[in-house]
């Protein structure tokens, strides 16, 4: 479909359902200074794509191009690059903002944005991985410094960033609590759960209690109850993007911490989740994939919110 | 002079030499996720500052605001910032290309090129380190790989990324050879070099050999004959952005490594260099301080080439 100088683009006009994503041929990119250019073979689908879509966020307003999570080869390497070469396997998380994404043939990226591939695992398991491990890692080793023995609670613990959060606690040896309808204990159980809460049937305020370290993913009113089942000193870190005065308040008032996070690119932190991968401590469950040109019906999909794990789109 | 919205920056509306250079006041940034604004103290001048200044480079046509080092407090941060505070020190290199640059009351940085700074050095030693800190470290460790016990030639050994690299270069326990005009021979033994070269009198290639790595700060003729001193498998690192064919299918054919890098803004390298001034073992050579405004007369100072150590602007 695209030739040499272009690429075909998943991309939108406007803001809005599914139906508004486009199939594209764009110009190729060129990479600068410490980018690479990379072959996308699979993309990563996750929360903020559907969100960035129908809201904009980050983005503000069309067009752009969707896409945080990449694994690809690299094709070409902007001047100064040394990390990398043409041919090269690599997968990573673009920062925050970008707007011309992975959703794509081909897609820039910074160098500091990358690391190499580990070798035991695909392209669309290691184009699932990228931001939600980042997230997790961010989250529960850089932001509340989670150590063996703390007790950790997550929430929707079968979710994206959730089951890979799960293995990283359990990894670090703390022992973890999640929080997922019945369906998905039996999966909690297998990826190494200590404690699954059915929230469905169950206050997690009345069930948890001496907790170290809570991973929100929810918000609203669960980042609040959150710092109540906490032990003086603990932390709630949230990875919703946006924050309200009560979360704040609360934790001073109870004596606890509340952060609210944003997952950033980050070459370090790429790194340490491909020696996990190596050591088979992480692995991402798929849930679909779907050939780039199908995007709209993985975003469907995803709208619903009951898939199980990672969709994610691929390239051939 | 400026008020709650503005701030003063070194900006230019043409290339040129130090005359194009002006003070005016602009609107104060805001920081978006995952970015912080600092407030300025210290900021270290570079060569790429006059390169940049004179012939647009990476950054393209004016209007632009240089700079790339940066020390100074955490004013306020951008959403999912858990990093840092507000209050909050911390040092760093700014991402290559920029153009809203350190040479400011105020700028904005991406989290990931900051880290805390260390609380026994001031800022103008602060500001005066990460560019060449990092290109010193990304081009011997990262790149090069340099272990204890290894010889390695280090040209322009008294310059702004010579003389860091040297300490860098001890510090791994690597055997250290310098070049550098007679005059600043016993500022190089001091550092720790093992070795000096007049490079005026004595041709390095006829007084050099078997060398593990090159760190060429000087490009042309000098990159290409610095293959020649290097063992089979050595390798030189030259911090140039622009090469030459020749410079690659020479190290073809001698069987050795030739690698053209240009640093890059990371937060991993900034904690390691946090750590070697913490430990004592690299500190900076301060030729100069000026005030935000005498700008020009900095980079005059700058282009004459003679100044022993940095050059840093400094905002009250």
């Amino acid at each position: 479909m695209s030739n040499a100088n272009t690429m075909r683009v998943i991309t939108q006009n406007a803001l809005g359902g599914p139906e508004v994503l486009e199939l594209k041929e764009v110009e190729r990119p060129l990479p600068r200074p410490n980018e690479v250019l990379v072959r996308v073979r699979a993309a990563g689908l996750n929360p903020t794509d559907w969100k960035h879509r129908a809201g904009g966020g980050l983005l503000g307003a069309p067009p752009f191009v969707l896409g945080w999570d990449v694994s690809g080869t690299v094709e070409a390497v902007g001047i100064g690059v040394v990390t990398f070469a043409p041919g090269d396997e690599v997968f990573g998380m673009l920062p925050y903002p970008y707007g011309h994404g992975s959703h794509a043939e081909y897609v820039i990226a910074p160098v500091r944005a990358l690391w190499h591939k580990p070798a035991d695992v695909g392209h669309v398991e290691a184009g699932a991985l990228p931001l939600v491990s980042l997230t997790a890692w961010q989250a529960l080793v850089e932001t509340a410094g989670l150590q063996a023995g703390q007790r950790v609670l997550i929430h929707a613990a079968a979710g994206g960033v959730g089951h890979v959060a799960v293995q990283i606690a359990k990894e670090r040896g703390a022992y973890v609590i999640g929080t997922a309808s019945a369906g998905k204990h039996g999966f909690l159980r297998e990826l190494g759960a200590d404690e699954v809460i059915d929230y469905r049937e169950t206050d997690f305020t009345e069930a948890v209690k001496d907790v170290d370290v809570v991973l929100d993913t929810l918000g609203g009113d669960t980042s609040v109850d959150s710092l109540r089942v906490l032990r003086p000193g603990g932390i709630v870190v949230s990875i919703l993007p946006v924050g309200s005065r009560e979360f704040y308040d609360e934790a001073e008032r109870l004596g606890v911490r509340a952060v609210r996070m944003l997952v950033d690119a980050d070459r370090a932190g790429m790194r340490a989740i491909a020696g996990l991968i190596e050591a088979g401590k992480l692995r991402a469950t798929i849930a679909g994939t779907f050939p780039l040109a199908d995007a709209a019906e993985a975003h469907r999909l995803g709208d619903t919110g009951r898939t199980t794990g990672k969709l994610v789109l691929t390239v051939d």
